[in-house]
């Protein structure tokens, strides 16, 4: 704001030299701009929230909605009702893309489209980051991680229109499964291969059947099979797909390969398999979410690929504008974090997470229970619940102590985890699924599930370990007591927490 | 935050009554809550900033990322890390919908449920306002219009899998047409009829040609059409089709019928022929936008319905969960601008279309051309530009004069006119448009188009015709001079914002 | 943020004529800086917050304690703990002045420094705006009303040691007399002079009495006087002094005047005064309230005069530091206000009185009372209350009545109405005063006063008249039940605000 | 903002239990604010953002200026024009205090009020958890150190009025020593004793002259003599003065004393001294700033005593109202520090200041000088400079050397560290002051003192010393080509920062 004549002009009301000292002190903001800019990743250091305010202001007087003297005669001029909804939005309202690419710059809106374009490469910088060197671009998307899935198959079927099948390697959450359906598109489910515990204990983790997707290739035809979509992080005792192996098995067969990556960024042997997937096989595209990596509101993902041309094929094929909030959240977080601070919060994940495993087990160990070993799962820790059901139970009862247990976890303050019966059936669009929750029919042992994300606290592990240890004491105390009514009465009304799915 | 037993303590600080009125004064805010709980409609006047705040603040209070004492063991708890972007979203970071309904109610969020719940009551009450009282239910989605277009096709398809074609009046806006191809289906575009000036000057109006449709459907077969996908609020000449004949037809013949009412609901005539359809024929949805419509930023729409059930039909088709940005900026805008808010500014925006009319029809007169006459068009108006290109230009030197004279506009400050030459020639996916922009192949005569969208102001209106006057003037002088090699230098770096698409 | 590198690095990212378009866009808000700083006057049009916000966080970018990469080792580094209160204040920490100067530029806060400069400058502008051309120097004081009094009585003290009075014309306003006493001086109390209303209706206006005046002076004689302080802007049924005739007496007797001119600038024929006064005769230096001026929260004050060596006097006696929020409340406010937006505050403040005794007229004429005709107050209205109390009550009952009309009024939300008996005795450090509240000990009826003020709406007029009359009514309904014991107890536990002292 | 009935009313948009669990949220949130209001002291942990927003929300509401559907009919309604400015006080306009008391409640504005009484509890609570348990009252005045230092020996004046003299420990720094002449008072300045190194080295260290002062109390009688003001917190190489002893002399003589401990709450030996001074004499008031103590914006000072009546009578004797900033700052700051977070601030000082001492005496001991011994000042650290002024300069060009140093800290980021020659002359109001600066006329070395206050970062040190050291090179280079010219013209623009006093 103090071009060289107001300068001039300040000096007529404080010394020269103070004048200058603050002008250095802009500069030094300014050339944070300048090497963003220049580099397009994200900043050794985090900026503070002055500097990145001045930044979005600036952007925001770039834009058309916010200049002074010119007048909108179009059906979308972007001006705002609410002061409070305005200043939300640093007065950016013109969103992102355009009608034919929603990574394209509007010419009403060079701040927004700036933005949009620096967040683009600041994604594909933190993505490299985390160790996806591969990755050649990255779009961040204004939908979440569903949409963005379905978004990539409908784009993907744009070029083989007549393919109708994706192969579906499976795992017990929804809107994977339905971002195939919306898409018009019919899942072939995969049934995933259970290799039991060592020592014969009930338990065990599930992994890719890598035969079986090569025997339902040939089956279908290669151009009946529109792509494979694996998924990376996911709950305990399911283990990462074999992406690899899928991506080697897709380039033979010349069928498309989307990882499902959803919140595989924060872990690094997740990140290990996907660049080894993208470098040694086919990967069309890789989407995560936003929210599970990068600590912003639900709402956004960054699709990205080895290949340039299939992320601008997908910004392309967006029909329309979007909001470009889940894209700014993402840009001031990246702006805020820096290199330095991602790196903090991925190394004191991986410390927390082996620390989570290790009271977990300690408590497993009190419980006579066992935390299963999933090699690479890094995030989520399944306890297993076999002793905790008394084996004269029905099935019916053990359902509902076991939903009551999910109750009680949730109403006692433990958010997120999971207590997987494996008796829970479910359809889906026509698509029947025995044990839903455990990502295979039969698996052997009922558990709870918890996961260490970015973001979470030493003291956290304790008071859920805490929590956790407190619940099911008190749990076991009511099912010595054995009143099945009165225990039904209470667990109906809260059971819905329980069942929540997690994207 | 003073529950009784701190008001009682309150009163050992400051005398009694002082205290009482002060709680008087909350209850009266806390009034406002209920009422809207209870009517779940727009409040009869706008609420100030600090109730807004008040009650985002409860709710965000609600949800669990906001819990205190409590621990996150899910991979997605909603963990923000900018404090500015936690701010920006009042600390409601969950996002909208679960994943299998977006309009779902999230166990760890019930600030923000109870936010999308009202919202959706609040949509619906604001479309009944305006006039469509046909509408049993709305959505708001946190995807633009042509997003939303898509999403209800691919519902309908699921409904009809086999039927594979859209019948589609041209409308020349990119996004409506890209929603049909991301959808993975074939556009049948119909061409509109042109009803000429009365009195012979070039010129004339585009109508919908419901014979052609009627044949369209003959010739494929109602099985084979998903839906015919109508627009109403457009660019003039193109009138709003006639959705009521067409309500009529796709009842008769079995097929699915979408309107595009992308900003039609500011305008009373265009909202008085959606309703009459809905009434009288079929229509599945109405896909309105949220920016064009309410003033908020880009990045959201209301779908609705007559039929309560196809609502939630597309809000069960939502894979996954989404940004809950359009609809809290919705929430707040609906709160401020209430009844009476909402309804002065839609009779303040026909005044003043009335207004615009008035002072570019004596533009015209002064420059000898006209503003067409489109019956059912109030929000946009074609001033010809006839009489401005020489008859002895070349087409491709009269292509380049008002690409030029676009690019003016915009360096003046005037964004959002439309310089439509009738020469541009386009291929969208292999669909070839001629003359696009015209919405017709053979529109007889260059124009520019102006609208008058909802919360234009009076003097902004003013401002447009000088400067346009003054720009024509000036362009006019600078084609005399005719120094083409000149022009084109010109205008080939700000060529782009002409081709702007408006969506 | 955009140094001329980052500019040509932008326009690898978004095409030239779009950077420039926005560079254009932030240097039309660079210019309204270089125009504040070359003419230190109040812009033409008032300011977006956007270009006041931009403004501040310059500024406080040059603040050291803002500086990235510098070390703090003073004892006073401006740190700041709390986010919430950083951010209050736009990081804008050091506060105003050096220990030697409230108006000194601090070294360690450059833009501070500036925006205090500019305050001071914008000062001096609105007062001349208002009228009061013979201002040559004014001075934003971070103190109110009666601590900025205090100031100017004890600097004027430091050059006459051993004058130790001060004449006071009456004014039942207790901050002021404080300030005398406050500032180790004693006050000799002028009666006012009644001039009775024409036609022998209890009531009058009271004027000052410059006879008593200047036999004062003549009795204690010039050596012991410090100073007149006068007050203008009063409750009526007070006249503002006759500061011109002041002015003239003390320029004539060497005794220095203060007009206490607290909320006078809104009022044209005050400021006439007031601007004559200094013309004519002595006037060391007026003070006047910000909030009550100027619309913002309570807590500055300006300190003016004709001429600058008396405020650069004040301004060196402060001792330390002070806050800098009044000044940056009043910095922002001129500059979202405007030239523009003050003449149109202040005439519609005066219609707005206008309107407010007309209707005040119209239910005293109901009501058997009058409005009294204080010729020179603009701003507040004594409605008579003489034939509400009936005669035969006793001074105790008639005293309980009024009060609790007092107390009825407010609890019925009527702020800021004052009801005088003309039967309150008070006795302030020794002074008594009869009837206080209304100026003069033999007051012949009572009233109650309502003020038209700086941004009142006219609405709130016509709610109010609408209010004291039903409350009016209800009172004398209940004084006809007399129930006098109920009264009691219902007025006691509210007659707090009836006692409300206004500054 | 969720009456009960609301409460019911969501439960039909969303799952009761969701609902209820959503209101145990806020209620543990309301039982902070019981908590408070009945403690009325800091919360153990501090508060987060939106606890402390809700409860300034909710403040706010109950004050007149935000009642809905009332009418402000005085002069002074809290109407705020700026809705920046409206925002950054959360709509808190009506300041603090009454015409007769800084610390009564307005009826008005019973929201602020009760803020304004809490923060006075708060304030209290704060220094007796710091070590000040014979605090009985505490008083946050909206004005800084040197204006509330006024007050209060104004105040005093009241009580004693004939008394003329203020005894007064030498301390170079201005505000306090203005604060005297500001009242109208006479200081007597009492010279310090110099007590020096023990192994002879040039230096020492300067404490109060018991003896002295005794004298000048016999010499002017006591009953001439209205205070004595003392400092405790002050720059190296001063000692805190001898509080307890000086509390004893006043006892026995039956003069006020008034503790000037600017910034001492932060060390816990200046705590302890003013704690047995209270305890063992007479202490009639003691002084703290907000800002230096408590890390708030300038303006506001905390006066407490051990006796109520003494801070009753400082807040009644406060003319008029005043801004409720300072008042505010404090309140949201302790109520985010919490006890916990100001116990760890005072720690983490106190190890950081030995390690800035450590640092120091290392720097020292390269550089052939020392860091003075001065036995109880934990906060400020004198460094000498006597080897590194040449023997061979004058007066004058070591006085432009030192002054240059000065500048060059200055300017290389280093603020706040005070350059003392021990060669500045100055008069303050006819008072003369040789080695101004160094609070002693011949102490026999130059120094540069650093501070380590309440706040500073580990980081903060190693970044002072290594630039003091770079620093203090640079200048023994430039010294060596002693270009005294060059030096004279660098040095003079700049040469404003070094005589920066520090209040």
């Amino acid at each position: 704001m103090l071009n060289p004549k107001s300068s001039t002009l300040a000096e007529q009301l404080i010394r020269g030299t103070y004048v200058q000292q603050g002008l250095d002190a802009i500069r030094s903001r300014e050339t944070l701009v300048t090497t963003l800019l220049a580099q397009r990743c994200l900043p050794d250091e985090g900026w503070d929230d002055a500097s990145v305010e001045l930044l979005l202001q600036t952007l925001s007087a770039m834009d058309s909605n916010n200049f002074r003297g010119s007048t909108g005669a179009g059906e979308r001029e972007a001006r705002v009702f609410s002061p409070l909804v305005a200043r939300r939005h640093f007065r950016l309202a013109h969103g992102v893309g355009r009608s034919g690419d929603v990574a394209a710059v509007q010419p009403k809106a060079a701040g927004s489209s700036l933005m949009v374009q620096l967040a683009n490469a600041l994604a594909k910088d933190v993505l490299r980051l985390a160790g996806m060197r591969a990755v050649q671009a990255a779009l961040v998307l204004p939908v979440a991680t569903g949409m963005s899935l379905m978004l990539v198959l409908l784009q993907l079927k744009e070029l083989k229109p007549d393919a109708r099948y994706v192969i579906w390697p499976r795992i017990d959450q929804k809107s994977c499964f339905k971002s195939i359906l919306a898409a018009g598109l019919t899942p072939l489910v995969l049934v995933n291969v259970l290799v039991e515990e060592e020592d014969g204990h009930p338990g065990g983790y599930l992994k890719t059947d890598l035969t079986g997707m090569a025997e339902l290739i040939d089956q279908y035809g290669s151009d009946s099979i529109l792509a494979v979509m694996s998924t990376t992080s996911c709950f305990a005792p399911r283990a990462y797909d074999s992406v690899q192996e899928i991506a080697k098995l897709c380039k033979d067969r010349d069928v498309a390969h989307v990882i499902n990556n959803a919140y595989g960024v924060q872990a690094s042997k997740c990140v290990h398999e996907v660049e080894l997937a993208m470098r040694i096989g086919r990967v069309d595209a890789v989407v995560q979410s936003l929210d599970k990596n990068f600590m912003v509101p639900v709402g956004g993902a960054i699709v990205c690929s080895a290949s340039r041309e299939v992320i601008d094929r997908v910004a392309k094929f967006y029909p329309g504008r979007a909001s470009a909030t889940p894209t700014l959240d993402f840009f001031i977080t990246m702006l805020q974090m820096g290199k330095s601070g991602y790196r903090r919060l991925l190394k004191e994940r991986k410390h927390l997470a082996a620390y989570m495993r290790e009271k977990l087990e300690a408590l497993a160990a009190e419980e006579g229970e066992r935390v299963l070993r999933v090699s690479s799962n890094e995030i989520s820790f399944a306890l297993t619940l076999g002793t905790l059901c008394s084996e004269v139970m029905d099935e019916k009862e053990k359902s509902q102590q076991l939903t009551f247990l999910g109750a009680m976890l949730f109403s006692r303050g433990v958010s997120g985890a999971r207590v997987v019966s494996c008796l829970d059936h479910k359809t889906i669009a026509g698509h029947e699924f025995n044990s839903f929750g455990a990502h295979h029919d039969g698996f052997p042992v009922a558990y709870v599930t918890f996961a260490c994300a970015l973001g979470m606290q030493r003291d956290e592990v304790d008071l859920l370990v805490t929590k956790v240890r407190k619940t099911i004491q008190e749990w076991r105390a009511k099912q010595s007591k054995a009143s099945s009514i009165a225990i039904l009465r209470e667990s109906q009304p809260q059971q819905g927490p329980t069942h929540e799915s997690n994207e």
